[in-house]
């Protein structure tokens, strides 16, 4: 499938040796007119520098370019970390001649350690040369870190001019709910408010990126950026049909992509969906997906096939939700395990299930109306070879 | 060093074929005099069958023998896990001709598995026939199941005629604060009001057994159990120098039976110290000082020497505690890593450092008086190997 971008927005990529002597490393994303933007940020107290000036940024609500790079997150880095993001957005509102303050900066890799300024600096000068030469894809490819396929999706909406919207991301580890190391550029053509574009991308979010989670780690860097030039000369506007397509199709968008992360997830040999139903309410029954979907012992007894649900009514009792072991019940791929209290001692109906890759865990509290989904992975040898060799 | 055993308590193991066909997997502690008890247990609001027994039992403040058994952990088993522990005292209580509410069960190991009763009951008259024949580190030998070696220690303190306090616990993963898969004995010839042995317990544990964490992951098990049988005809009253020798002596004693639990915990290879300093309030301390030791991503840096502070910080960033990026300091090994929002540039100097197997990270917040300590493990693909086969 060939991905369409939606029109008015160029690409470009280039070698700043950020980290390896020899990738892509570094993008750009210029839109021919200044858009609408809106954003969502890491909840992580401690913030990287290109998201502290992102959160400044964009109270504007206009944007018009986005500078991405991998290989250094630019976090913990001080002043010298604002300065040095600075410098590179500075250098490029001068040779694109538009605002500095509409161009906005995201970053991934590693904390701490100070941006090659002058590299990244050289590079824009091949940013700005190429704009127009890369696909959305090469974008894609450019942040990757330890991400092992490029994370870009597309929807279109039929109307007489259609609206396009693309969504480019990356992510693979750190991956917990409220986000994680997870950059996405959500891109459209159509003609829509940065306050009516932020109502819709803040549900997106919420029923995606924030209902993953890989690690429990949340990072420093997580931005959401959405911009929307307006070239389709369709406008949106609250409470109309094409409103509710859009706010659909930009849900489904984030929903695929959230997905393709955790497909992603380091080390990741099992995509797990989490299912909590009945709880008291929505934050409880995600209280308790989220203390299922970050036990080591559930994930690392999903990575061995081990029909070891003890391990999951274990996380729900430590999950800090008050619940009545009487009242559990607890499926996986639909096998009911436990239920009044007492194991099914249908174990090895379920070793054989276990065997695929995709598992639904179901856990129903039968105490009231709050339900949530989680999407997780289990938790393989080759998740700890990757983290513990990220950066030696 | 030879262990030495409090007065007036008899050992017993027995083959029960509980998980496997021939492996001393049940003990028998045996008080010749009613004891006085005390004990903590689990936080987990999934309580197995022999927590819900002892919790009720322990308000008589009485207790005579304890009966622990590895491979099953009788939990999530309903009425019928009650029954069958109730069994098993009763029949015990019969054969010793003591009141079987004076008989506390401890088991540990799978989840959701009915107890072989019938082979349980079989072995009980191994143990009584044998009372006496064991020593105290086969009952440490009896109780292990991920643990690779036996968790045994013991001190005294000189009077007229010597007190002794005896510990016996094992436990290797599910091991978090607030305690895990934890199974602890103490036993003392002290003679102690079981209120006042309550509140030198509660003391010790908040310091040893609640201050450790390998997985994050808290079972339904935990307990710990401490009998004072008065044998040494040393009464310890509150206010007193004994009283002081006998709160710190058992502070010790449950600090180097926790430190057996790290140092064993599951595929560690590294015993890691974490120090949270000037914090706002210790509950804030050790807020932060669990998410960095429960954090996977600081757990795998620490097992593959990777330097990589960054994630210590972000882990601080998300730990919900409120902080100051300016404020924080961040030391490994003593070595300065990150001060005043900047990094220090000394990771260089930190590697070779890193290869030692004690590493200990100190956290100062720069912010009040809370301080905590807590003590973990890294992670190693071992931890996954063991936990993904544990019962296939």
């Amino acid at each position: 499938m060939d991905i369409v971008s939606p029109k008015g927005f160029l690409y470009s990529i280039a070698k700043a040796q950020i980290k390896y002597p020899d990738r892509y490393d570094i993008a750009l994303i210029y839109s021919k007119k200044p858009a609408q933007i809106a954003g969502v940020f890491t909840t992580n107290q401690i913030k990287a520098a290109p998201v502290k000036i992102c959160m400044k940024r964009i109270r504007s609500g206009i944007a018009q370019a986005v500078v991405l790079n991998s290989g250094n997150a630019n976090a913990c880095t001080g002043k010298k970390g604002i300065e040095d993001a600075l410098k590179i957005t500075d250098y490029l509102a001068e040779k694109l001649n538009i605002n500095t303050h509409y161009i906005f900066p995201l970053s991934t890799g590693v904390i701490g350690m100070p941006m090659p300024v002058d590299r990244i600096l050289n590079a824009l000068n091949d940013l700005i040369k190429n704009l127009g030469n890369a696909q959305p894809m090469q974008v894609a490819e450019a942040i990757m870190t330890t991400d092992t396929f490029p994370k870009i999706t597309f929807r279109q909406i039929q109307t007489p001019s259609p609206i396009t919207i693309l969504g480019i991301c990356k992510g693979a580890g750190m991956i917990s709910p409220n986000m994680a190391t997870m950059l996405c550029t959500v891109l459209t053509d159509a003609k829509i408010s940065s306050d009516l574009m932020k109502e819709a991308l803040k549900d997106a979010v919420a029923q995606s990126f924030n209902s993953i989670t890989v690690d429990g780690d949340m990072s420093t860097n997580d931005t959401v950026l959405m911009l929307a030039n307006g070239e389709s000369d369709i406008k949106i506007e609250r409470k109309t049909a094409l409103w509710k397509q859009f706010k659909s199709a930009l849900s489904d968008l984030c929903s695929e992509l959230s997905k393709m992360i955790v497909k992603d997830g380091e080390g990741a040999t099992k995509f797990v969906t989490i299912i909590v139903k009945e709880a008291k309410t929505t934050q409880e029954a995600r209280r308790v997906a989220r203390a299922v979907a970050n036990s080591l012992l559930v994930k690392t007894a999903l990575y061995g096939n081990d029909p070891n649900w003890g391990r999951i009514i274990a996380a729900v009792g430590y999950s800090g939700v008050p619940v009545k072991e009487e009242r559990i019940e607890i499926y996986i791929n639909g096998i009911c395990l436990f239920q009044k209290g007492l194991p099914t001692m249908k174990e090895e109906e379920l070793k054989e299930s276990l065997k695929q890759k995709e598992i639904e865990v179901l856990i129903n509290l039968n105490s009231g109306k709050g339900q949530t989904k989680i999407f997780t992975t289990d938790l393989s040898e080759e998740y700890v070879r990757i983290n513990s060799a990220y950066r030696t």
